[in-house]
């Protein structure tokens, strides 16, 4: 064996080692707590940069009290809002061709009326299909919306949430409304942002891994495409809200080409994509009922699915501080994965 | 190239991004505070691990208020204290023998009488001598002191720092007294600590590096050593509190023999035995006057040498809170330094 290979395989272990001292110094479970935090005990989590989930924290909030069908469709009858839109509910997923090439492929966008959108998503969620039959819609946009699209329901949620304001110094970056049913799933990612979600309608699934694990997740470069309308074959043109057919969208490299750092492993199908580290993995699996909140850290990876209670679509409020790149948490982080990276080439 | 090497490479290439993103994220210097913090700033540099010193911080403490030469000498006169003994002042420090090998050796202990300790040092800091002629000797026991045999004179400094106990939610694992002069010198190393400093009496001059630093400190494991009473040309029996020579301490392996891992580099001399990422290192350098405070976060690499005012010795107080393993810190920290060491054997 060359010294080049040596040191190859020092590295390898030495990235196995980090995750499993991770793993060993750390619980495969997310702390729950019955109340808020204070500021001071957030700044813990923070440091720590670990999750936890506060039982019915949001419970007094207006929105989990008030919103339902009705009482949405009553404050945004005149609104139309941005609609992200797949053949199969993958937004911002990893889509793989038929020639086992992968891509990471974004929706469909285009504005609807408000209430067009949430009834569709109801029947959709109602229907006895296992797949979707139509196309999948998205309320999903993640550029502070709550704050401009949706602004006619901020003031059914805090403005700001109070123990992390305090600790963090800082305001809300984004606050963001969700709403979708259950054939929507957002598939492994991390933001650099730290998030305090909160659940007001239906149910969100998380499944919850640690930055460290960076070398489990198969992370790529894959090209970014774009669903777009196939002027062909669809009976709609771009501008009207006719309905869509699955086989009217169609995925499209974008133009000019990029591509986009992915995570390509899905927790779900564990030996698919598998890396010699995935195994070591120890996935956090929490779901949110009405009323919950989730302290997601920054640099987390997540996937989330949902499912929906009686009103038949899931809905849910986030809050994106900017995460702070002071310290060593950012600059390590981005080694283990460039290490990884460079074995995975090995 | 074969891939190995290539790989090898983009490794070296990682870990030289690492201490370049670091250094952009993060200024090279310290924040100064004029008041002690909030538990909740306090939380905020930890969760950096980034330091900063408190201006007269301590000026009110009775220590800083009382402590000189009489004050200690009475308060400790019936009180016999370990002292580390060297021939240059190198406690727990490299020594590089003729043959160019490399050692860590640990200083000759013993009990001495308070008075006849503190004169020495005094004596030996008022001579002209630019080094020693007689051995170097440093109260530096760091085994939580000023609780136990330094106990008099606990009571003239606060039993723990109030931001730093309600911040990590503990007491101080240990409280420590120093007590030197200008010819002892502590070399490049880190604690697994959260370190509050309190400077009573004298200067402290501090090099401070962070820990993704690690690639450039040239970490080795090195055999442990000793300085022992030389039975054969030493006129002291060991019990006795007779005048040593230099010469009379020889650096003897411990038995059994063991390893431990020093930094072997060097910032004052940042040429002698650099890594190809020493030059990366930014140094943080700052003096601590009399009523200064430090926060010296978790697993920084620092040296520390000091100077004394018209007193003739140099005195510091330090709090040692465990630090937290929680979270990726550590782990990541593990994985910078193995990595280091893989590509210093390539």
């Amino acid at each position: 064996m060359t010294q080049s290979q040596k040191t190859v395989n020092a590295v390898r272990d030495a990235l196995d080692t980090s995750i499993l001292t991770y793993n060993e110094l750390n619980a495969a479970r997310i702390d729950e707590l019955t109340e808020e935090p204070s500021a001071l005990d957030f700044m813990q989590y923070c440091a720590h940069n670990r999750p936890f989930v506060i039982r019915q924290g949001a419970r007094s909030w207006k929105a989990v009290q008030r919103w339902n069908y009705d009482y949405l469709v009553d404050a945004l009858q005149d609104t139309s809002v941005n609609v992200a839109i797949t053949p199969h509910g993958n937004a911002d997923a990893i889509l793989e061709k038929e020639d086992g090439s992968l891509s990471f492929v974004k929706p469909y966008e285009r504005e609807e009326a408000f209430e067009d959108f949430v009834r569709y998503v109801i029947q959709q969620e109602q229907s006895v299909e296992s797949s979707p039959t139509e196309p999948v819609k998205y309320g999903q946009t993640q550029n502070d919306n709550l704050r401009d699209e949706y602004q006619e329901l901020f003031n059914d949620v805090p403005p700001t949430v109070p123990f992390a304001r305090i600790a963090l110094r800082k305001a809300p970056e984004a606050v963001n409304f969700w709403l979708g049913n259950r054939f929507s799933v957002t598939s492994l990612h991390k933001d650099n942002y730290e998030n305090i979600y909160a659940q007001i309608v239906g149910q969100k699934h998380f499944v919850l891994l640690p930055p460290i694990d960076a070398p489990c997740v198969a992370e790529r470069n894959l090209p970014a495409e774009t669903y777009v309308l196939n002027q062909v074959t669809s009976s709609a043109s771009p501008g009207s809200l006719s309905s869509l057919q699955k086989h009217e969208l169609v995925a499209t490299p974008d133009s000019p080409p990029s591509t986009t750092p992915v995570a390509t492993w899905d927790p779900d199908h564990p030996s698919v994509r598998a890396t010699p580290y995935s195994m070591r993995a120890q996935q956090i699996r929490v779901t949110l009922n009405e009323g919950d909140m989730l302290y997601l850290p920054a640099m987390w990876y997540h996937k989330v699915s949902q499912s929906c209670g009686s009103e038949g679509f899931s809905c849910a409020v986030n809050y994106w501080y900017d995460m702070d790149f002071g310290g060593g948490f950012w600059a390590t982080n981005a080694f283990v994965r460039d290490v990884a990276i460079a074995l995975e080439d090995a």
